[in-house]
């Protein structure tokens, strides 16, 4: 069956919408901290809790260029099979749960286990897309299907700061960070736009 | 009454979506666990709670496939009669339902309590789904009315799985899981797609 | 100034969405059960907190509705002045209020002051929507301008479940959720509508 | 790369609502507080919060005003280059970050630090906007590229309101919650707005 994109569109942008949003909901102040403490020892709580802010930028903006990468792929889509509905339902299962290993984080500090958890999530979510990837091009047989450098540096890079993040936690979830900021250079936002062949049929 | 039917999709959408996304924030880690904890009793606490993955994964994809049906069902629908829109409150307030239900399975673990709770309020959205389709037929009077297997399924399944949930809670939760995936292939999503007869007027 | 209609209602319906959603997130299971209790009186923990079922009942009929008021209502305005914004902001401000007046409620039970509390609220949403149809007929000077039975009952329904739900609780509760399905009724929907008049230009 | 500016719209709308309708969930009741608490002393910890309101009030209004003026100034806007993507996606994440110091003022209370702590907050988001504001601007070459008082009022306001707030921490939160209003005020709302220059390309 194919579902009319405008709906499609919608539902996700929602999600990430939501999910970029609720990342916040998952910082909490440390439990020492209280209404009795003096001005000086809150703000060593709130400087205290900077890994929190850290992970909050990194899971930010890769959801932020996530959705800009999902959107630049379906503007050229044209038909949504029922393999991209469940491919992307993956996606999304995998961007809703990353508020959660924020919470991890937060909570446990950044540790072996912490960074590994959060790099494998992350790793999780670049082999997702890619299988968006795949449905949204199997579902348009005439156009060109080429991997993209886009995809080869996700399936090499988030593995690799997830190893990293194993020896050096900090380094790790520094890396997830930069390669958003890598995924957010002019370049680099259209080389994973679906490109649409010269024998497809635009369908409906 | 009759209200436009593009902001009836948007607010069901809306509310799809965001249900959707709380599931994630309703999972916490067991209190055991803090900063001090060394990097394997973190890692232990993040396998033992494995159960709320599960009924994560169950909940999401139960949520997204009913978002799908919903969809199939009111791309043919032209009319929002008073009587739909009371009936989809009703299911819409069961989905937004859902995120506590995960609270309590993550928080009081699989027991025989729980996954009958579980499995009652799957009940009650397969019921309460019926009942926006019975309205959504009975507003298009000249179309075909025939109850589809899908119906058929949900009215006898998700009540089997709560009882079997009361011998053995485990099984009650994979078999809700295995449900959601049954509704996911191909051949069956369609079959909940209410079909408008040849008679009828397509209204406003 | 005048802003896009377009972009005014699906902020609204965002928040009234959103707003819906997040009730159930404040809806907690007692401190006293946990994952070690037996079967049995994890039933008793889950049939304990029926006041917040109640509540989160009442609430999600009463923004349900009110969404529903709210939508006939611009469905027939044109324009969105300046005065309309802030009215609306308003509104919105207190349905957003309301996942709140659950949590009191969940957290504190049904007494006298969580109850008059929550009916203080309501009637606060009552005035501020009197408010939102004000600012909208104000903008549309040739239009019928009548205070309409809805009006007329939220003004003095209200307050008056408050004071009953000062002397007897449960009972104030149970009439604002009786005054949802109320509005909830055919009959009722329409009466909210704003009525262009013959002689009012559409503008834009 | 250009972006659809439907969807930008609507991932910015749906930002903007989710995040003022979270400020709520960051809200709680004293700790002290119970359902064994009789009702005066229930009704005395829903009076002690009143400071959790105040920065509820401040942070909705100021969120309200500001998808007001986002608004006003994409809708004069066509070009959504990848300099505005960026520049959007840092004020989307810093007003996403408002809900955590409603926690962080509701739980540690008016003080000098969690009042600075807010203002610091605040007068990043005057910078982002403006920050937004550039970056439309450069997308449109040909068009009146003029500093408005509301630029001006913001970067001189918010630090200033930011430096009271270290001396006297209640004038903080108040002065900041008078900018919103201020904002308000019919002949400020539109000052924001981008003007497109007469020999300026729609494009696309």
């Amino acid at each position: 069956m194919t579902l009319g994109k405008g709906r499609f569109d919608s539902f996700s942008d929602g999600v990430f919408a939501i999910a970029i949003t609720l990342l916040i909901l998952e910082i909490h102040l440390p439990s020492w901290v209280s209404r009795a403490s003096d001005s000086p020892a809150q703000a060593k709580a709130l400087l205290e809790i900077w890994p929190a802010y850290l992970v909050y930028l990194a899971s930010f903006a890769t959801i932020g260029i996530m959705w800009l990468n999902h959107h630049a792929l379906f503007d050229a889509a044209q038909r949504i099979t029922h393999g991209v509905i469940v491919a992307n339902l993956v996606l999304l299962g995998l961007i809703s749960f990353l508020p959660f290993t924020t919470e991890v984080l937060g909570q446990l500090g950044l540790t072996q286990t912490t960074v590994v958890y959060y790099g494998l999530t992350m790793t999780a979510i670049a082999f997702a897309y890619l299988g968006v990837q795949t449905q949204v091009i199997a579902a348009h047989p005439g156009s060109a299907q080429k991997l993209t450098r886009w995809n080869i540096v996700g399936m090499i890079a988030y593995p690799l700061a997830t190893v990293v993040g194993f020896f050096v936690p900090l380094l790790g979830v520094v890396l997830i960070a930069l390669l958003a900021v890598f995924y957010a250079l002019p370049r680099n936002v259209r080389v994973a736009r679906f490109t649409p062949g010269p024998n497809m049929d635009p369908g409906r």
